[in-house]
């Protein structure tokens, strides 16, 4: 069965999965949708789609699945609308920004039936994904202590901060799900220190830059995320699972595997640096899954259900930094 | 402009360059020929193109390149036709296992004026291309020493001895073109230590398996190459070049960055152990560059030229080998 | 000048600093005092020193300084009687267990106007020296971030556990001193997340054997530790450290560089997995420090005030951990 | 049994050695020779041991061993000396650089029956010792390929050059005898090409100062050895051996594991620099082994025949790159 799909967005990340649907051969991209027609055409031009708008899309009967890569205050309301329509879904995170915008959502694609993934990509990346299961075959034996490195080189624009519901929400919501997929046990508290290290004009905005984050399941485990809104060297997005058994571990990505050697030293490149270059093949094996899912083969995951749980961590961690206390989920 | 292609070869290597156009917006698969037709008619029909023979191909007008992924002793024949028709051409290396019939072809290439680029892969490797722009870049000084290790996970299968010209030919020319690329200069002796180490039937097919291999150029920089036809560690392709200021290298590619710790030790998996998967980036480069180059953006390299350069180097090993003694080119 | 040295306790940190002691050529070991005479005439004989019991070491006009190397409850008491004979003194960490014991004792040597030195041996790991030296050279810019990796290789003996003070007393107070070594400013919060992993056994004897701790200062610097009494893979002793302009860290030691590559991928031993292995060079060094602060030529750190502050953070940790809360120093 | 030692040169290696002696429980340095007498008077003071001359050594009553670390022309005399006086010897390498001599003075030895033992300190190098262990233990199965990188961090003085026998005497015997101590099997051809890159001053005073030198044994194994004058980057010492089951490999020392990280890149420090600070482990393995072998508890190893035969090789090297040929053994 070929999906045929409907792509709700041409931005960036739209692009990005355009290129993915029109290189897998059980997919095909039919209808390309954005606020902004030549963004839309030039998409739709490249992969031999059309454009259509968004309601055309949702209504389409050659349309089985669409994915949603618009500004996240659309998200919710999309997902609605074409798990209305029948439609599977695959959806950027966040669903929402607001806890409660995501639970009404969340019961109409339960009431629907509608299969919908939520696209936390780092889930889908070859060396995270290993480490998922090496802890799988039990190379690790039980887990026990996740430490999880996860740094941008540089902050976002200042006039992201305000819409980006924080950092917490932002940035570290991958990490939360990231730390849900490692432990195997649901967190239970978290607490988390935040400061404005990096920029004080981020502080000015009301968000964070730098941040240790500590979460506990009910049986003990613990795992620990350390945040940082800039770091000169690259993106550093780092992975260590301890077990009773011995210790799994993912380190960071560079363009090649060239050195050099003189007189000041040893020195590698610095990382990649940029997100859809350091998790180009995530973004590939996730719409991989995706279409794989709704060809009916595999469940899809991380569901919408995952998408909540790391946003209530995400509040917990709000929360935690502003009062300075632990807290319980 | 679209460069418009003809794809002589179904097989392994030629659906790997089939995908690479295919992905290419400044290129079209126009046609695919095989001796199996089954072959050429899947290749096609996965990209859109027809099926066509060999001569139609040759002749077409809305052909503008070939890419001669045929078995090796076709190679030369099919340059010559598609020189004489007008045709830019890719061809795998090498263009023939002779040098008196590699010298006739090129004969017929020059009279022509065709554009001619014959495939050694491993310079459109990423790493080994940002060691020689390193060296360009005047990084490591004057270039002094190179060193390259280049061995297969295992032998190649009994039957295909026979007919692959022997190791030096079949394997080490890949290094031959690498020396050539980092030195900087050409070389003018050989000197080949070769042994069977790997398999005692490989020596009763007259090849053998395990070498190094000196090479020494006028100003007196030095090469030297160890071969193996087995790694059980996965496929060994590592350089390192020692200049006056410094030393460049590039290391090996594994599937991911995992690693595991353990009362045994710390364990990182084997390395990538298939050609195709190690250069895959490199094959696509490569196809970039013949299409960057047919375009009229860029001159044809390595060239018919660099081919023969290749073989000259081969046959000098062989005969060095042999004779256990120094050659001089 | 020579330092003419009495060591109190012959056990295994004794004979450490007495081979120290006996390879420096500003150092003269004169007396060596312990519970067990046999174990002192073993040490002493082995370095040419006298068996003297306590009493005439301390008073003793022929002796500078002492080494107080003896079990913790006795090191209070020592301090304190070494320092009214006017001996300059080295007390392995830590002073007591008992906060209140420890400033009674810090009186007395500051009443006495004593010179002592507390053995956080490892401050004068060479590693971490020089990650401390490239802070202080402006290397990475502004410390926002301390992160420190800090495992056992396995559990301390089930009856050294109830006399032990605790894991966070015992063992996290390294990562303590080394925290306020790195972060260049006073920890003001603390929150410890502990459980029971590594052995039930432990749970029961009223300690904890796996932790995340986190600390913050007045600026908003945050310092993350990782502990656990097991690791199977040896001694996980590792620090980075995250600035404005970058980051530094040191890694673990092994015994050799030795590395096999097979089918099974690549290996490298585990850790060096013993303390005084793993620290051998810091001992020295450490010794080293004392000698050259005694002959007055630096003053004598980590002072008694570290061994202060240090054990104030493992106090709040421990309230932390239990009541689940953060805590303000 | 304590081991009585006389040292025979109080230079740079006299001092190391010295410090070993003095550091070894089994031994005592009862005397020091020099023909500087403020030397010879210096390293016995450190030591508490006694000055007198050569010949006083030599027919000491008080003394078992000598060890000879005088310049290389006084080598073969005093070996001779030493075995007729009925001393066990330990002499830096080489015994000489002349092969007749070498014979000579080796038969004088086998005729007294005396104990010689030749410095090749890289045997006892922990790292390159474990290579070894991991051999033997079979770990990598049948040795075929060894390869060695040696690389000195700068050219010796050039006054030195004339008496120094040439690079292959002087700095490629070690890396012939870490061949013939990992090859398992002796080298019957050996080529070497040689240059000069490093300094033209160099070439003019008759030596070469870049090689690769290849050896082949009679059943085909093959060691290749790089060799410059020049590192920038430090003291490059570095061993792979590849098996028929897989490869076991040494990497280069650093004085910390400390890496800084920033928009320039990853960067660690140069090697190690000095052979005396590289190979501090190697110098005092290497006469805890003497003495060992001394008090009757193991043969001494290398002996005065593995000298003999890297001085062979070397001699074979020298001939081979003069005459660009390979040379048989």
């Amino acid at each position: 069965m070929t999906v045929r799909l409907g792509l709700l967005g041409a931005g960036r990340i739209g692009k990005v999965h355009g290129g993915a649907i029109a290189s897998n051969p059980g997919a095909r991209l039919v209808a390309v949708a954005d606020a902004f027609p030549e963004a839309a055409a030039a998409l739709a031009g490249q992969y031999g789609a059309e454009v259509r708008d968004v309601d055309d899309i949702m209504g389409a009967s050659d349309i089985d699945a669409v994915l949603i890569t618009t500004p996240t205050d659309l998200h919710a309301t999309m997902i609605e609308q074409a798990a209305r329509a029948g439609k599977a879904i695959f959806c950027e995170k966040p669903v929402d920004l607001s806890v409660s915008r995501v639970r009404e959502c969340l019961a109409v694609v339960e009431e629907t039936g509608a299969k919908l993934m939520v696209g936390f990509n780092r889930r889908f990346d070859p060396n995270f994904m290993e480490v998922r299961r090496r802890i799988d075959a039990g190379v690790v034996g039980d887990v026990e202590m996740v430490s999880i490195t996860s740094r941008d080189p540089g902050p976002p624009p200042f006039d992201y901060i305000p819409r980006s519901g924080g950092m917490f929400r932002d940035m570290t919501i991958h990490d939360f799900d990231m730390a849900r997929f490692l432990l195997g046990e649901e967190p239970v508290t978290v607490y988390a220190a935040a400061s404005v290290l990096v920029d004080r004009k981020i502080g000015e905005l009301g968000d964070v830059d730098s941040a240790s984050v500590v979460l506990t399941t009910a049986s003990g485990r613990i795992c620990q995320i350390s945040n940082s809104r800039r770091a000169s060297y690259g993106y550093d997005q780092r992975i260590e699972v301890l077990g009773s058994k011995g210790m799994v571990s993912a380190e960071n990505l560079r363009a090649t595997t060239v050195e050099v050697a003189d007189a000041d030293g040893y020195r590698r490149d610095p990382l990649l640096d940029f997100f859809m270059t350091r998790y180009t093949q995530a973004y590939a094996n996730e719409i991989a899954a995706f279409l794989k899912g709704v060809s009916g083969d595999a469940p899809l995951a991380p569901s919408g259900e995952d998408g909540l749980k790391a946003l209530l961590i995400a509040e917990a961690a709000v929360l935690s930094a502003t009062e300075k206390r632990v807290v319980t989920l």
